[in-house]
């Protein structure tokens, strides 16, 4: 199939752009010494994981576990589930752990743990749990100095159904800086959380085999990896017009679209109407922080993805996407029945609402990926 | 399976209040006279869709071809696809004619509804098409007295490969009122804007068929449809904190939640998170300008669905969501490993993510209906 023939909308992935993504976090990773654990949460998709591996069904991370199970049916075995578990989890984790699977768990809480080690000795498994760290973010985590931190790694270590297989922090503070030398100084003190947390879990006498850290634009810029074993991040597959917004990459290192069509002219209203709204490109805003007139998406040409100068998604519908138009010239050049694509503000949130990736390179179709969905 | 037992997130669908959402509206369109065509892009259901016609394969409306071919597949046999057409798309629209199917087009476009009339007569068939009208949403359509009206009206009816279907429109501007005094003042403009299109058009001696406009707030407060045929409207089914924001419903009139499980405490930012976030819940904030404080959910209990005061997911991460807690003895009241359920914003995005209901009655599961996605 020509592109031409694709339907509106259809999503896009430039098999180049993804590839050169790939190799560029590949070479800082090893320049930096840490293993690199994708984050399978953003491309949901097996093709993409072995990409990003060099091919291999190496390491990886994940936000569910319908992932879990998608990626654990495609032949990988070592995968970090790194959002808290809930005991009402464990069984279907219980069972990948069962078709040999090294699924890892994440906890911050005391009681949780203790379930978890119940719960694995019922089961007759033993559950590999990180204990997450809070290295700025606010979100979920111990700060690194906590003395509940050393209680859950103790729990954990006790089991018997539970082992302490280390710390894991996301620095998602990371989001809410603009540039190299914010994003440098934001992985220094990601670094410096979770390799104090290791420190001291060490200094109690307690095993921390992994230090996992990550986010895409701390990983892009951090210098120094000391102490950390492993990065976690995902969106540096894709990346998105909010890593854009961030300075963590170019425009047109993005490899994520979504094909449209133009689908009507509104000349009194000066907007023109998309197939690509509210589910084809989810309602996140976030670039607008540092770009203002992102809005929902940033308008290209249909053949190369170049951006049509001032031209955005300033809002959606369910269905519908507006594009605002300055200049009336552009009713046009962009007839009802035209095609456009447009870029993701959130790559994660985007691809979300798709079961597939067409494969484009050089501007046409070259195959066919699929994503899991669900939980 | 048991409440207790269902994994987290999950979608639930209150059948009674479903049931009571479709029948009041039911009784509303049988009241002031108008045949009423459930617009299923919210459910994207075909048990919903028959429970919505009183078990019947009725006039049906869509956002997508995709969602046509689903409930072609499911016996639906008049179909109307509620948004903008483009020649791409015509030949699929075409196999569904094949199939018996009376899909109803939409467009505004003049140069589009030759292309239309044009593919039709290579295809053999006659495409009915509807024209879109303005009401005030500003989104789409043409307003009521502008020419182009007369123009592609007189294109569809002369085809050969179209024929003119009427009139359609929706008064988005709804969803910017509040109360319903408002709403009864749109839905009049609504219907003044409709009926004033198709009077222009019997005037100019143009067959206009059917007059069909609608949304949740105006069906809901609308006083007189005299001269509109048909309401298209969704939301209704389901209710939303959008809806009830504007003033149309009750929070316990709402059928759709999400049941979800609180995966961690941060007792230092003092919020809870649950694993229900972008993806499950949308990024949507529409209720918070009539309703401040909303943010992307309420949190009501697991059981009965009752809001638990002052508790709102007041800011989303893809798996997470994070629930301030004003008072910290909600900590130990919702322990890690607890149920809740939190309300969708915006039912047709939230619902969007997830390819089943859980329907449940009286607080536990009954059935399992599937949802059609993708375009």
């Amino acid at each position: 199939m020509r592109i031409a023939d694709l339907p509106t909308p259809s999503l896009l992935l430039d098999r180049r752009r993804l590839a050169a993504n790939l190799t560029a976090m590949r070479g800082r990773t090893v320049a930096a010494g840490v293993r690199l654990r994708p984050h399978l949460k953003t491309a949901k998709s097996a093709a993409v994981a072995r990409l990003a591996l060099g091919a291999a069904a190496g390491p990886i991370a994940v936000s569910t576990l319908a992932e879990a199970e998608y990626f654990a049916g495609h032949g990988f075995t070592d995968i970090t589930l790194a959002v808290g578990i809930v005991p009402g989890k464990l069984d279907r984790a219980a069972a990948l752990l069962g078709r040999g699977v090294r699924l890892g768990l994440l906890t911050d809480d005391p009681s949780t743990a203790r379930a978890i080690a119940a719960r694995g000795q019922a089961l007759g498994v033993t559950f590999p749990v990180h204990v997450e760290i809070d290295s700025g973010g606010s979100r979920a985590g111990l700060p690194p100095g906590d003395p509940t931190l050393v209680e859950v790694a103790r729990i954990l270590a006790r089991g018997p159904g539970s082992s302490h297989a280390g710390v894991l922090t996301h620095a998602g503070q990371s989001y809410r800086r603009r540039g190299a030398t914010a994003h440098a100084e934001v992985a220094a003190t990601e670094r410096d959380s979770v390799v104090a947390a290791a420190t001291l879990l060490r200094a109690a006498g307690l095993p921390c085999p992994v230090v996992n850290a990550g986010s895409t634009p701390t990983a892009t810029f951090g210098r120094d990896w000391s102490g950390v074993d492993e990065l976690r991040l995902g969106l540096y597959m894709f990346m998105d017009l909010d890593q854009h917004a961030l300075g963590v990459c170019g425009v047109d290192d993005i490899a994520l679209s979504v094909l449209a069509s133009v689908i009507g002219h509104n000349r009194r209203a000066a907007h023109l109407l998309l197939d690509a709204g509210a589910i084809a490109l989810s309602k996140d805003l976030s670039a607008d922080e540092f770009r203002p007139g992102t809005g929902y998406s940033l308008v290209c040409d249909a053949a190369g993805g170049a951006p049509l100068p001032g031209l955005a998604v300033a809002s959606v519908a369910q269905e519908h996407g507006i594009v605002p138009l300055a200049d009336p010239a552009l009713f046009d050049r962009l007839p009802v029945g035209a095609r456009v694509r447009v870029l993701p503000v959130h790559a994660c949130l985007t691809a979300a609402a798709w079961d597939h990736y067409v494969v484009v390179e050089a501007g046409e179709p070259v195959d066919r990926w699929d994503r899991c969905a669900g939980w």
